[in-house]
């Protein structure tokens, strides 16, 4: 029986992950939970999974969601509370499901206990992947991607050497603008940029699909989780996200992950690793799929691809500032403040700006200080100055 | 350095495992040929390679053999010469591409002499499997597929333990015919039936592809390379052969090979196995193929992959004579003697006639009593009975 805590419970992965708990009750087992805001939603999973502790992002729902649980449970709030959700003792495995840069100082603190952590959130690792993967390795934690793309090449990984790999290739989507009009780019609409053809996700990694910069990303994130340099790192757009992700080998070998797009699989992989249990859910057939594309990635319709290879290249402080930047700027559009092409021009103004103060994030302290910075940054440039519908 | 025992070396596999040794001239060296009747090839191989010993099929040609090479070389002859390269002491690996029932004899001789032998001749493991599987288990040999499909399933098989393997998926090219009207597959051209549309391959090999006989002798290696029920071996059309096969896990999770459609592949793999060595070869650009499809298998289409399922369950002497069988049909429809269609109609009626005698194969000499009586059933049925263009 392996027990499971889990950062970010009520939201996408965070539900996904507890009905691939439900789905293998002889298997898993949760013991914490972390949240921020559905207090409503969170009173419920305690009420069904029973776990020693749960943490809530405010001070001021505490005593909420005690009312709501008649008091059976431990609770604590704010960083300090999903730092010690993260670290529990009885934990086996943490999934790290908080969005954004709130989830870099618990998975932080689960890596320095030691944990086993499935980390569906890649801001972790691209903000602050050095520390992370320092921090597994000085104390036996360890990193599994919870990302399908990753957990493919996770999975790919097991067929030779680390050194006889020659590169990894992500599949992509190509989101819901794989084929729309480039000129019409200025005009989508929060509707149509939250429409994602194959994948059903929250709001911010929506957005970050129909940009690509979630790809990017992917991107910074696979060169911290395999040690791989960005040039050995290949993106490849597969609009029907069946495979999810490949390793090339030296030999001329390309091996592939495939299953459906439901991110209970890799979830369910994570959870169960080095173990694969039966699953009850819906299985690939291949042959009612019939037909699976590839096309080059085209840096003008997805110029946030680029973005991400100039911030891994760079290194240090870029890739945290260049994620905090995509942050504010995917909020800002989903505010209705600034157009769909205006993100990656915000971004690109913010990495011009720290292109001559890239320094060394050794710290999880260094990873928030850059992150703040950008968000403020990113927060201030005027939008009258970029293109608006 | 490995040394290299080839079986078969004028042939189709013979020939691109030689390539495979130029390519890696650190890494391997050829200790031993055996070839049939092309002696002017094998000749030259003889000269450039200097194998320590040589085998032909038949006596006389050892002295034109010997005059050619000028006596640099020991040169044996027949089925015992064919044995003696297959378990050279010096060998490390055999490559065993020895077409047809001929290929059972020396294949075992090597697994007896504890041999690691990669298999590109299906018809060893179809006609002799449980003999093959015993002798390399009590002398410590090993069986390496070097066909592309089971080379890619061995690959697929390293990503999860054997006992969370829940299918095998054979891919199939679906040969020449896999669109060609129905109703004009009894005017079928030796010609048209030889064109494969991806592999470039022997003929023998060619007609099984367009039958698809192929496919489901390959269903019954698969059987015994993994030790696989039939009925979790599927078998799936995709006409660009770029998915060479894959494995499915029991937690959903597809695992596929791919490279382009060049044999070596497979063969250098099964050289310098369990290493990956960086290939010379023309590399796979998903990019540039665009498109994979994936079909069901027509039965009315191709009805010797349902045979050979048949000749699978029943086991025992049934596959050796189906694969028998199918050589003679193929040999008579090559010589003009019969129609495409009767190739499976004669099949069927020899694996009629022996339904009532399937007994245990116990040894070589089994198999190959089996092996004689089904070629003498199939010579010996009337053309006349079968459908003629």
């Amino acid at each position: 029986m392996k027990r499971v805590a889990i950062l970010g419970s009520t939201g996408s992965v965070g539900r996904n992950t507890l009905e691939v708990v439900d789905a293998f009750r002889d298997e898993l087992t949760v013991v914490g939970l972390a949240a921020g805001s559905n207090i409503d939603l969170l009173a419920q999973q305690v009420a069904q999974y029973r776990p020693e502790l749960v943490s809530v992002r405010e001070a001021r729902d505490v005593e909420r969601l005690r009312s709501l649980v008649h008091g059976q449970v431990d609770i604590v709030h704010g960083a300090a509370g999903a730092c010690a959700v993260a670290s529990l003792g009885s934990a086996d495995v943490v999934i790290a499901a908080i969005v954004g840069a709130a989830g870099i100082p618990p998975v932080h603190a689960a890596l320095q206990a030691g944990k086993r952590v499935g980390i569906a959130n890649k801001e972790v690792l691209v903000a602050a992947g050095d520390v992370m993967t320092k921090t597994a390795r000085a104390n036996g934690g360890e990193i599994l991607p919870v990302d399908s793309e990753h957990n493919a090449v996770h999975q790919a990984l097991r067929c030779g050497d680390r050194k006889e790999v020659l590169r990894i290739i992500l599949t992509a989507s190509g989101g819901p603008f794989l084929k729309r009009d480039l000129s019409t780019f200025g005009e989508v609409t929060v509707e149509a940029a939250l429409a994602h053809p194959t994948w059903r996700m929250g709001n911010k990694i929506s957005i970050d699909s129909a940009t690509m910069m979630n790809k990017g990303l992917e991107v910074i994130e696979a060169h911290h989780l395999f040690a791989m340099p960005p040039d050995r790192i290949d993106i490849l757009i597969h609009p029907q996200s069946i495979v999810h992700s490949m390793v090339e080998y030296v030999d001329g070998s390309i091996m592939a992950q495939l299953s459906t797009t439901d991110m209970k699989f890799p979830i369910q992989y994570a959870l169960l690793y080095p173990d694969r249990v039966t699953a009850p859910f819906a299985r690939l057939d291949l042959a009612k799929i019939r037909t699976l594309e590839f096309l080059p990635v085209d840096p003008h319709r997805f110029p946030a691809v680029e973005l991400a290879y100039q911030a891994c290249r760079s290194g240090g402080s870029m890739p945290a500032v260049l994620n905090a930047a995509n942050e504010i700027a995917v909020e800002r559009f989903l505010a209705g403040e600034l157009s769909f092409t205006s993100i990656v021009e915000i971004v690109t103004r913010v990495l011009e700006k720290h292109s001559r103060d890239v320094s060394v994030i050794s710290s999880v302290d260094d990873a928030l200080h850059w992150d703040r910075w950008a968000r403020n940054e990113a927060r201030g440039i005027d939008v009258a100055l970029t293109r608006k519908p």
